[in-house]
């Protein structure tokens, strides 16, 4: 499991030669982080003087970020599987038209895995950032700058999700598959280029 | 040391309640995955067949990704170890006279590590921005997602270490001091919004 691997190690495999853990691990790290420092931001608010009024929604966001960072560290192993899996369809034999045949069939499915893993972090991502916003104006303001990097370690995390989804759908010949993943790639994008956005500037707000 | 941890236990801490290890070491971690990233591209360029012209160019930026990595490296820890530094003065006795003006100097001078941590990780971050902008054009296709999310990582690093200068800097008394930071940290955060975005962009365009 990458996540039991230290720090360093990961660092040390995703600058080796090899094609995994890549891009597409890194972007879930920095949606795991982003939900991680949510959590922190809820956890150094709820039981503060002065915040009392904010208990219970940061009670309620502090379960939603840290169900996210589970779901976020999963999909850093997930994506290096989906590579491996595509990988293997490649060096699948081609022989005989059967072979063949089958081969295509299963790059297809591989490519179309490869391409629905980012979308999920693209999707986690975007809520990570909803949280962020929420707690952005009401968390406690000594570490409220936690909250503005956790709304940009997840955006960086939605749109690098964004060209790992990007580099696959070329391959894929479901022209319905291809179109409805950048439909819903495109939603995010622009709902959370905003909502980032007024995050960052909320924080920067309340640092001023 | 925090590098020597496992994802899962740095993902649990940064979420828990204590202020450490905070956005400061996610920032600093962001931009190791970023030069991480770029040395990937360039491993995965040098002796490649049709990349035989960049191959001078992609070495010379392995070595320096890999300077950049060790030192962001670093900044995971050093950005705890500032905190920390902070705390301990603000702890410092303030019974008498002396021992007010004694705290007094020692906490500034802790709020201006705190503040020269994150800016020299901003620093860091920007210097991976140049090298993803440099091999995004020339790095091997197959991997040049990767160079996106260099690009993406260290830029969010970027902006999150300038979160972390700006909730410093309101209580340093020495005015000198904060302008020059906040002039080096506008700088660099201008050119590197437009030198990431153009990464971004020359990455989109060849995955297409």
């Amino acid at each position: 499991m990458i996540a039991q691997q230290s720090l360093h190690r990961f660092l040390d495999e995703l600058a080796g030669s090899a094609p995994t853990p890549g891009g597409g691990s890194a972007a879930a790290l920095m949606g795991a982080m982003g939900a991680a420092l949510v959590s922190m931001v809820c956890n150094l608010t709820i039981g503060r003087k002065g915040y009392e009024g904010e208990e219970a929604e940061m009670r309620q966001t502090l379960e939603e970020a840290e169900a996210l960072r589970q779901r976020l560290t999963a999909m850093i192993e997930a994506d290096v599987q989906a590579f491996d899996g595509l990988m293997a369809a490649y060096k699948l034999p081609r022989a005989s038209e059967q072979e063949k045949t089958s081969r295509t069939h299963a790059v297809q499915q591989a490519l179309k895995q490869a391409t629905d893993v980012p979308l999920g972090c693209a999707e986690a991502c975007a809520e990570v950032i909803e949280l962020a916003r929420r707690v952005a104006p009401i968390g406690n303001r000594n570490v409220i700058s936690d909250a503005g990097v956790a709304s940009l370690a997840a955006y960086a995390g939605l749109r690098s999700a964004a060209l790992n989804v990007a580099i696959n759908a070329p391959s894929i010949q479901d022209a319905d598959f291809v179109r409805s993943r950048r439909e819903r790639l495109d939603q995010l994008l622009s709902r959370c280029a905003d909502a980032s956005e007024q995050a960052y500037q909320t924080v920067l707000g309340r640092l001023g």
